[in-house]
Order: structure tokens, then sequence, then C-alpha cells
């Protein structure tokens, strides 16, 4: 049997330590190198800043240039921002030491619209080092964008793609419930949206510039309005506090891509602590018109982890350049040994 | 801009004049040639046989080789059989005159592992004049393999799949409502699975092979259940008769593969005169469990066109080889002049 995938971890956040969790466990996959800058676990061994062994012999550095220069690997998996102008550096030099990248990072989703230059030059760079490089999650990645994408094959025309994530926050990660203004008042909820501390969803734009691109659109317009908040009338328990009535207990967000004058991908995002019944529903106007729903949706960060490592052995063997999902051979779960779902790639 | 997109239609029944409907009103294809054994439409001008204009210029002919042997094409559309037995010599033909083929047939959709040696010679054949032959359609090809295996993608485990197809029956085609044995009596219906006049859904053993190799899993059986018959308790009018109660309003058919001594992929299909609430449902057991559901289902006529005409573009940018559905970049419609699709495609 060939070597094993050899992956470096840039980025070793709540996300990059539920990968490497999952990595440890799983054959064919060696963790060969973890960065960061946090300096509470700079110099500590992988294993025990993620809580699966005392020492798996990697420690966390934040001398990228030095580790990725001398580092034997296949694949980064980066996990380190939503926006492309704090990762743009980062995915260059991992390309520049001739590693493929698998990214958490929005923007990097679908960049060839909002960032048409920087995405140029990362293709660019990816061809010359022949290496390939993909951002990718369960949103952006899948449930706004691959999802949809794939659910128009049947169609034989369409008139309009809309998108609900209705999604429970009261059991997510603190900072996620943070994110979205769990427990404001109206108007703190507000200041925050004012100072950007509340961003809303970062992916619509990218999301709709690639379902647009699949099929064949000319996208004239996107719009992303600010998020509202969504005020509790009962009191809220969640994971992170205590919603009472009038306060704030989450957001919805929503975007629309435009095309011949006519809003024709619409994208909603729903989250707050009161949603009793979550969701993730599709719907395709057209003919036929095709009415999907994921009963329950899909755990943010469980299915963001999974995206990550299913895609690697899909990443490995596909042509080199900055590709988006639509781009990937259709996509899986990729269980097992990782080695049997790599008949062509080129590994270190 | 490119050549248009040069078709031959292989089977000119119902589906084979769907397709030719939607690709005489879509932009960038050109139909150049019709064959079929159909002594009322051979001879005929197509466009007279769909209905759609008095002439187009291709006569329908059962003169495979000189037609095959002399068109300048890009593509067969295939539509003749279920099965590979039947339609293994006229793929052949098609591979041989050095022409790309998107089949209906469904023991097409994955031959390898119940015709290893067929599917063998015809991916050696398509390598050798380097054409690429793809078997799909809406089932198999979409709702009981494609869409389980692109729904995998946010799973990190996976214990079971199962894909349930409840179906309306009452507005199908005539041809369709007979083979599912609508109006028979319980004796006649059973008579008919013994002469296999009645043999259920085609597609199950296909579909189930192809998801297990999309995960990794190393099938060791896969059984299919002999149809039931679904019995009408109430009187169901339908486009064909009015079933009284007591005789047959449709079948259920199941089927299920085997990993490891377990039932891991189960498929389910239901289609009979009596169903109220018809849906298509992927239901993954696993972390995270996904059940998935389009509600009304999705018409299996429109879906199999739909499918085979929005494939054409990725066939046509495909590498050479029989390939299957998994094999394919991610799929989606195809919108718009189809010739926008092919940055990269090998055209005549």
């Amino acid at each position: 049997m060939r070597d094993q995938v050899r992956v470096v971890l840039y980025g070793v956040g709540a996300i990059g330590r539920m990968v490497a969790q999952h990595l440890l466990r799983r054959k064919g996959y060696i963790i060969v190198g973890a960065i960061d800058i946090d300096k509470e676990i700079i110099g500590r061994d992988l294993g025990n800043v993620v809580g699966i062994k005392a020492t798996i012999g990697v420690e966390v550095t934040d001398m990228v240039d030095d580790l990725l220069g001398s580092v034997k690997a296949d694949v980064v998996i980066h996990a380190t921002s939503s926006y492309l102008k704090d990762t743009y550096p980062q995915i260059m030099r991992c390309i520049n030491a001739g590693l493929n990248v698998v990214s958490t990072c929005e923007e990097l989703s679908y960049p060839w619209l909002k960032y048409p230059e920087l995405a140029s030059k990362i293709d660019r760079a990816a061809l010359e080092k022949d290496v390939t490089v993909l951002g990718t999650g369960i949103n952006p990645g899948f449930l706004m964008d691959t999802l949809p994408i794939v659910l128009t094959a049947p169609c034989l025309r369409i008139d309009s793609v809309k998108v609900t994530r209705m999604m429970y926050s009261g059991d997510r990660r603190i900072s996620y419930q943070k994110k979205i203004g769990t427990g404001l008042s109206k108007k703190e909820f507000e200041e925050k949206i004012k100072t950007k501390e509340i961003t809303g969803h970062v992916g619509f734009f990218e999301s709709i510039a690639q379902v647009a691109s699949a099929l064949g659109w000319s996208i004239e317009e996107i719009v992303e309005l600010p998020p509202e908040p969504v005020i509790a009338e009962r009191e809220l328990k969640t994971t992170y506090l205590i919603v009472k009535p009038g306060q704030v207990a989450g957001l919805r967000s929503i975007a629309y891509g435009v095309v011949n004058g006519k809003k024709v991908i619409t994208l909603e995002f729903i989250s707050h602590a009161g949603i009793e019944e979550p969701y993730d529903e599709v719907i395709i106007e057209g003919e036929p018109t095709i009415k999907e729903r994921i009963i329950g949706g899909i755990h943010g960060d469980i299915g963001t982890v999974a995206m990550i490592i299913n895609i690697i052995p899909k990443v490995l063997a596909a042509r080199p350049g900055l590709l988006t999902m639509k781009d990937i051979i259709s996509i899986s779960a990729s269980l097992g040994d990782v080695r049997i779902h790599l008949p062509r790639a080129r590994l270190y």
C-alpha cells in the first residue's frame, strides 16, 4: 500500500482541533505539522492540545516558513479566518512550499467574483507549483451551493433557487452564540452590526456566485442585507446563558442574486435559540419544481469537519489550480482507509 | 463560438422523443441522426415523429452501421433497453464509430459488479477510441445513488444508507402503469412475476454497487427481493383505468446490500395509484444522521430526460473510458447555450 497521507494543520482553533481528533483516529493519515499563533499552545504537543494522546511527536509552532520549508507533506488543512485578506498570504506560503491546500476560509470557497485578482494569483501559483487549492466547509461548501447545484441535475428548466438554513443555536459553541448576538438587547445588537462585531453569515456572496456559475447564469448583482435580530418571545435556555423575553435570541440574514433583473437565487440564514424544528431546505422552482429538506438540519461544526476530511482524497486526485466545489469530482464521504480512494493521486 | 454539439439519437421511443423535443428547443445542439427499429417511424422525419416541426432533415433509420459509419457527431443519446445483454452490442457500435455515449440503460449505470467482463470490454474500447461512455437517468443515476452519495459528504461516520422512492403512478405513461401491474388481480400479478412480465424496479443492484463503491465499502452480497403487489383498499382512478378495491394498485420492491454481515444499504421502491403524498427520501444513519426528503418526489420521465440532457456537457468534458456517475464532475443543470459549459471539451 502507498505511504500515508501527510497532513499539516494550519490553524489549531476549534475546527482545527476537531479535524486533528478525527485524523488521528483514521487510517491512512499522519499529522506531520501544526501551526498556530496562540501562545497558550505554541510549543505543546498536538496530541496533548487536542486531548487524544499525551504526545504524537508534533509540536505546535508559529514559525510558519521554517515548518513549511522543511516538512514533507501532501496537504495543508487550513482553518484560520473567514476572510481572504487575512488568509491570502497564508495560502500563498503553503502553495510556494509545494503543498495542496484545503481551507475553511469562507471567502476562498468561490473567490473569482469578489477577488478576481487574488483568485488569479492563487490559481497561477498553484498551477506553477502543481498543487490544488480548495475552500470548503458545510456552508459555504455544501448546504447553500454544492447541494442545490446537485439538486438541479434533474431539472429541464430553472426559474429560481431558494435555500433556507433554519438552525437551532442553543447547543452551539459559546463563541458562535456570541457571534449571533444571543442575549443582547436590540440596541446592543444594532450597535454591534454597525461596528461589524456581528456580521451575520459569511459566505452568501460566494455561494450565490458559485450556484450561478454552475448553472451558467451571468449574475448582475449580489445583495446581502444586514442581519436582523430575532427577539425572544419566551425565556430560552442555552449552553451559554438564559435569554429573557425581549432579548435577542439570534439573527436572520438574507441575500439574493440578480439575473436579467430578477432575484433568481435567494439564500436565507436564520439561527437562534428559539428554533424548535431546525431544517435545511432547498426549493428549486422550474420543470420540475424540487422541494427538498434535511429534517433537523446539519450541525455546522461536525459538517464542516466532515467536509474537510472527506474532500482530502478528492483534492489529492484533482487537477492542479484554484478549484471550487463545482470543479471537484462528485463528492461523498471517504470511509475506511483513505488510501483506497486514491488510485491516481499525486502523493509526496 | 465553437460548433454546435452534434447528437445522434439511438432509440426514438418515449424517452428518446422527449430528449429530441428538448434538444430541438435548446441552443448549441443539433440532432444529426436518429436510429430505431420501429417500422411505424422508419423513413419519417424526426421533427415530424416528435411533433415539433414538420421536418428537420433527419430521417429515422434502422441502418445502424451506415449511419454511425458516416455521421459526424459528438455524442449518441442511447435509449433502447434496460438490460446490458441487449445494449452491449449497440454501445460497442457507437464506440467503434468514435462516438461518446450517454445511455439510459439501467444496467450500464454501474456494470462493474454484475458484468465485469462486459464493463472491461466497453472501458477498453472507449479508451482506445478516446470516447466517454456513461449510463444515467433519474433512477438509477440520481435518486438512489448520486444523491445519497452526495449527501454523505458532511458525514464523519456512516452506519447505514436507506433510500425510499414513494411514487404516485396514476398519472404516468400507460406502459409504465402496466409494468407495475395496475388493475390486475393478485393472482395475475403473481403469475406475471413468475413469467418476468413484471420485474419491479431495474437498477437496485447497480445503485447499491455504486453507493458502496463511492463510500469505499466492500459489498459482500446484494439481495433483490421479488416485488410484492400493493392491493387497492378503495377505488382508484388513473389515466389508464379504474382500479377496484381488491385489485392491484401497484407494487413494492426492496433490495439491500450487505457489508461485514450487516444490511448497510437498503433501497425501497413503492409505486402505486393510491399514494397521496409521494416523496423521495434518503436516511443516512451515522455522525451526523441525515434525514432528507424531496417532497412530492421527482417525476421519472422528466427527471430522466433532464439528467440525460444536463450530463451531455459533463460527458464531453470528461476523461475517456466507461464512467459511472461517481466519476463525473459535480453534477448540475446546464442552462442556456450548452457551449458555455464546454471550456475544455473535445468536440468533433
